[in-house]
């Protein structure tokens, strides 16, 4: 299970404030408590089309400093803020994202094609606004792999996002999510499936336990990747936990390694 | 999800100290509690072969005082005591368990049969011990079926247990559990599956976070029942939100109002 933290996001108050007084010291706390626990790449996204090119070229500047080693996951909605930040990695990261809206394929994917070890998130939606039903997605998601084929990038990078709507006005939400993941699948069997995973409690109380049961129900189904709060402990916990009852951690060692280190469980 | 209370175990310390001091007020507590998270049997297990049937009988007639319209899952090894308690309980219940161990199928099948609106749970267990594959859970549940078949029970009084073992041992223990699922499913599309979870944890640290993964999970491929504790308020917002994924609780309506009653989230 590949984790995107998602902390560093100017949607964020905290974060907001912190972006406006250019508090390093904040950010590059944000970044190393994500990290240390256990995420694998850390999104950023200025949450503001003022500057939003000037402040992820900043986030990733004061970052890298502690961290030669992170991998940023670029998230803007402008294509040109991500072309322009890309070449300030040290490492090669995620764009996070291109859909069939708005040229942004025609902008992102040459790039990608550049600079081969990137991967990029791609949202199954197109022009047409949001899609209700499994065959919507997929037609949106054959959209966007003739797209992939005609730039000849590896199926491999890119980690499809079959979008997830709250189940409080969307009964069918999930079952759609996992349709389509399964239909995915049923194509090409490696392809990866992304989410970000906590628009499916909106509006709903006790959140957390929607989401912890939509996290482990998509990886049941193939989810491999998941843009989260790496530093909600039940919400790791309930990663290591579903690994291990998957039998992609055998003998639960990583489960058993994460535990020890605190990751999870009664804070030590 | 059909919830079988399971506190009240003389496997559990303060529980058979009760039993054992005869603290009828403790026994209706944890009943009346039990009750009102939302459990729809109680099971009733003494722990001991000494006095079993007189235990059980003993609870059954303290509890009933206060709940006339309780159903009781009758937890014994020993069919004998089954039998004796059947006639006790005003509302029809359930038994746990039967398998193809012991000649209990054939002391127990002729009760059900007439007592009809009983339910039995079957564990996918013979003579030859643990079954370790898929392959063997279902030799097993075709030779309960026969035996279902032979005296005419509906099958839709059977809660078939395809067993659980620590996946701290045994890596395949959950995707065994499933796979077995989907088989029995495929042969009775109206079949129940039901599971004693906790056992998928054993060993392991913060047992929690693999039960709640396993609850959640086990739903996705068709669980709708288990032996659990309604009192462990985040398996409960388990099962509420799962059935709110799974659509079967459309727009949330259960999950709003179990919230409301304060069954789970943070307590009130």
């Amino acid at each position: 299970m590949l984790i995107i933290g998602e902390k560093l996001n100017g949607a964020i108050k905290t974060v907001s404030e912190a972006i406006k007084n250019r508090d390093e010291a904040f950010i590059r706390g944000l970044a190393s408590k994500q990290l240390d626990s256990r995420a694998d790449y850390l999104d950023i996204c200025s949450g503001t089309p003022n500057g939003d090119a000037e402040i992820l070229k900043w986030m990733i500047e004061i970052i890298q400093k502690d961290h030669p080693d992170v991998k940023f996951s670029l998230d803007s909605p402008n294509p040109d803020t991500i072309l322009e930040c890309i070449p300030l990695c040290k490492n090669p990261g995620m764009i996070n994202s291109v859909s069939l809206e708005g040229g942004k394929i025609e902008k992102i994917f040459p790039a990608v094609v550049n600079n081969k070890s990137w991967k990029v998130i791609a949202l199954l939606l197109d022009e047409t606004g949001m899609p209700e039903t499994v065959e919507k997605r997929m037609e949106n998601f054959h959209g966007i792999m003739e797209k992939v084929k005609e730039y000849g990038i590896p199926t491999d990078s890119i980690y499809f996002d079959p979008l997830v709507f709250t189940v409080g006005t969307s009964p069918d939400s999930f079952l759609n999510f996992i349709g389509t993941a399964e239909k995915i699948k049923k194509e090409y069997q490696n392809a990866h499936i992304v989410s970000g995973l906590s628009n499916i409690s909106y509006g709903l109380p006790y959140r957390k336990a929607i989401n912890h049961a939509f996290l482990v129900g998509a990886m049941m189904y193939g989810m491999d990747s998941a843009i989260m709060d790496p530093l909600n402990r039940d919400m790791l916990a309930g990663v290591y936990a579903t690994e291990a009852l998957l039998g992609t951690d055998e003998y639960c060692i990583e489960y058993l390694s994460a535990y020890r280190d605190d990751l999870f469980g009664v804070q030590k």
